[in-house]
């Protein structure tokens, strides 16, 4: 079997940490990369990753023409939060008959924010013979696809909560500047309010997903602006030096509500002060289930897993939009990946 | 949309236990009762099932004539541990046209034992139009599913290791039983050497779906013969007193080898001293997780659930012999079963 054609989409933060570990993975072969960053564009691969290597891949702007000149298996689509930036990006993928494994948090469940859009991508997919996956760490994962894979051995589910409880100190700097590090309170809450800053974006999508797979029907759903959590005395993470009563990061809430019941409820933590990290999942049910990952997942390296292991399902599943819950449970491709495509 | 019709197929322990479970289920319809015991044969399945309760549905001992006389979309089969064993009876189901999801231990991940019997049950099931998966608590969720799913956000992993420490004091009898529950030690040694007793059924299976799942292939598969677990003082259960000295359980260990190191490692602990029950993975790699569900989840209540949610993704899933790995991700039917077969 041929190695299995990588176009890189995005060469921001994420999209350059997913690039070195596609660099390296066996049976992936990186065939061309996009990004619109100016200093970036004309420059070989290697060289706009920071690694001693030209790979002789000059990065480019316009995806058509890279398409045209270029066959590849899949897109590898890392260019932000918002589906409405992306979407275009995306369409263009798809017309030109790649599958896409995307980052973009509001892709893992669009049917809720952007339901035409959704349709309009599912359709579009389908008339291309192609397959679209929003995917990551979370949404994608450990808030929507693990909580969901635990209610399987639940007869009824009453309820399900969900907290990740992160140290963000460790994190690459853009992720530790989106949560708020080293602000005060003040202008932290002016910039959420002016929405020039998002906190965590994702939690709506995922219980989304939740209600979706367990079939209930929210009545609502409500997501809190994030909160600042304020240090009492002076923090250094990889990025800063907190300043005491300055920010470490974010506390964000978001519920599924049904018959007035919070039903759903997903506790988003991340600060420099996090002494004991871990993802806990409740499910309060027949049987009640309580589980925990001592320690969490990693962001960063759960995403670039997320993405690559989701390659082969992707190329494997059948046309159009997918969520997370529609694909086979997820698994990390241990060896070469063309194993896994058989 | 029509209620799921469901014929029960085996009504001893566990089809029994299924079978009440089924019968509160919103959207399901029991539409027919199979049982091969003389004792239940003819009679009217609540009465088999101890319920206060006429269901007008006698119990039958022969398929072909309830298929010929009743339509039905899946049959609920719970027959046994053995796939030689129960093969026939599948087979009939798959003939008439009718999808099965059954407890069968050795169906879940049958490509390992029985790789010409998994052959002619694709085949057939393809021909037929019709789904056939074996599943439960474990072998088909906490020693495979779960653990598989817990390596989506692994880059790489080096190993596996998966411990089940359960307490049984409170299981039906013939589970107690099926582990040795108040036997001596010699007695246990004994039964095991005779095939008079098997302990648990299904890790092979577990590390085979792993395995697969990651894409390694495995120079060799030890499962060791399971060991007695004697207890200091005399035990009580609900299904005897186990006296001082002698078995309160059992221990089962079996390893997935990989170039001479041991990748994958199950232990299932299951006896009446347990104290702390719970359900763990460690996979070892990048990231390591550290998984546990405290308090462990009850088998016999994890087996009714991850049959009755697995029926709308069998109804739904492409013909031919599936495996936990191949469907899409877990998850409860928390509402009427139509829901979820939207």
């Amino acid at each position: 079997m041929n190695e299995v054609k990588v176009i890189l989409f995005g060469l921001g933060a994420m999209g350059s940490h997913i690039a070195k570990f596609v660099l390296k993975k066996k049976g992936l072969k990186v065939v061309g990369a996009l990004e619109i960053a100016k200093e970036k564009v004309g420059k070989d691969l290697g060289e706009v990753l920071g690694i001693e290597k030209h790979l002789g891949i000059q990065v480019i702007d316009d995806p058509n023409t890279l398409f045209f000149k270029v066959k590849s298996d899949i897109v590898i689509h890392a260019m932000g939060f918002y589906l409405t930036q992306v979407y275009p990006q995306i369409i263009k993928c798809v017309k030109a008959g790649i599958n896409v494994v995307s980052t973009c948090e509001e892709l893992s469940y669009p049917y809720y924010k952007f339901p035409k859009l959704a349709f309009e991508l599912d359709k579009l997919a389908k008339e291309n013979g192609v397959t679209i996956l929003g995917t990551g760490i979370n949404p994608g994962y450990l808030m929507d696809t693990l909580p969901i894979a635990l209610t399987g051995p639940c007869i009824n589910v009453k309820s399900i909560k969900v907290t990740r409880m992160m140290f963000s100190g460790n994190r690459r700097n853009s992720y530790q500047k989106k949560i708020g590090t080293g602000l005060t309170t003040k202008v932290f809450n002016q910039m959420i309010k002016d929405g020039k800053m998002t906190g965590h974006v994702g939690l709506v999508e995922s219980i989304c997903m939740i209600a979706s797979s367990l079939g209930w029907k929210l009545s609502d759903i409500v997501e809190l602006p994030p909160k600042p959590v304020i240090t009492e005395k002076e923090t250094k993470t990889t990025y800063t030096t907190i300043k005491s009563h300055h920010v470490v990061g974010l506390k964000s809430v978001a519920y599924g509500i049904k018959n007035g019941e919070k039903v759903i409820t997903l506790q988003f933590v991340s600060h420099a002060n996090v002494k004991k990290p871990y993802d806990s999942v409740t499910i309060e049910g027949t049987p009640t289930i309580h589980e925990r990952i001592e320690g969490g997942i990693h962001g960063d390296l759960g995403t670039v897993a997320m993405v690559i292991n989701s390659i082969p399902k992707v190329i494997k599943a059948k046309p159009g939009l997918v969520t997370m819950k529609d694909l086979p449970i997820p698994s990390a491709v241990a060896e070469d990946i063309r194993i896994s495509m058989e």
